[in-house]
């Protein structure tokens, strides 16, 4: 039988949603090792609307969970519906909308809350022991799944790494192509764009990650 | 030197822009063969905004180039500003956007008319004899720029296949893993989401159209 695995996502778009390369080398991975997959997102207002031109403010509200059915191609429903036990492991890609949509860690660092359903969803698989994967941005609701002491990366960005260490997570510096495994608590992460300076080198990572969750389940 | 290929994007989602994938992928392909890329978009207003989850219309507009920056990490560019000169080939991804946007096909079928910066672009790396890639529905516009008997596919939709035979294209059946090529015109199609059933098959015809149009530089 194939693994099943769900993707939160946050939107769609670097600047207010889900980084839309991550996600979808996400997706290609999945599908390329035979995994399945299933999309879920918040039902909830974006934190803001971002020109990705001009990386102004748009005075416009969209929907989480309606931008993040343009990368999912319709197939996505919201988190709230997520159950742990009818998945093998769970992956979030990064973009801002995981520090803005997901949790408020881009505007409340280390006193950073993460978003009911989401929080819900993460710490059941914790619970459960299946594993979870958490790209770019992402890991900054790691702290708050997983406890004080979890081990987890975002690349080599000094200060977005100490801010990070402020909720409970202890940082430890990855290369672009690699992941950082935390084995106790089957937590994989690893840098993407939050320092690729092209997509492939985000897939090289992002492939890694995929790997090694699917063989923790 | 590094082959320099454009890519017109039609907004940001397949039922109301580009397909998402069909675009990431065409960035990870050329990416990983070496090639550079630059995206282009036409700025005008989108023909509608499609809410991805119910598939119904929304009561809102979005411009095509800022919606396609979604996909683009940014960094795209006016259509108007594509110089056939400046780049090795070009290629379009497919979604309704390229039925919508880019042309009026959805909704004109034989009448179609192209959009003026995406015709005039088009047209000047087919007279500068360098390859164009269309993937999905793009090749709609094919008739228009190439003229009649141009060699293109959709894949084996007959309906649809019957309807771009109305804009002068001689349509060739096609699996979704493979791709149809005019030498004549070095013009390269293939399926992808028209009909592919996963993200990795429509990654496998991509990676062959990205191939061949490489090739043809």
């Amino acid at each position: 039988m194939s693994k099943k695995v769900a993707v939160i996502l946050s939107g769609s778009g670097v600047f207010d949603g889900s980084e839309i390369h991550e996600a979808v080398l996400t997706l290609l991975s999945l599908d390329r090792r035979g995994a399945s997959y299933q999309c879920f997102a918040p039902d909830i207002a974006q934190h803001h609307v971002i020109n990705h031109v001009t990386g102004e403010e748009m005075d416009e509200s969209r929907n989480v969970l309606v931008e993040s059915a343009r990368i999912a191609r319709g197939e996505v429903k919201p988190v709230r519906e997520l159950k742990a036990e009818d998945f093998d492991a769970l992956i979030v890609p990064g973009g801002f909308g995981a520090a803005k949509n997901l949790s408020d860690f881009a505007f409340s660092g280390s006193k950073l809350r993460v978003q009911i359903g989401v929080s819900t969803a993460a710490k059941a698989f914790s619970e459960a022991g299946k594993p979870v994967g958490l790209m770019c941005i992402a890991p900054a609701i790691a702290g708050r799944i997983f406890g004080e002491g979890v081990l987890a990366t975002i690349g080599t960005d000094a200060e977005t790494a100490a801010a990070l260490e402020q909720t409970g997570v202890k940082h430890v510096e990855c290369a672009v192509d690699d992941i950082v495994v935390d084995d106790n608590h089957k937590l994989v992460t690893t840098p993407a764009y939050m320092t690729a300076k092209s997509i492939s080198e985000a897939a090289e990572g992002i492939d890694k990650l995929v790997d090694r969750v699917l063989l923790m389940v």
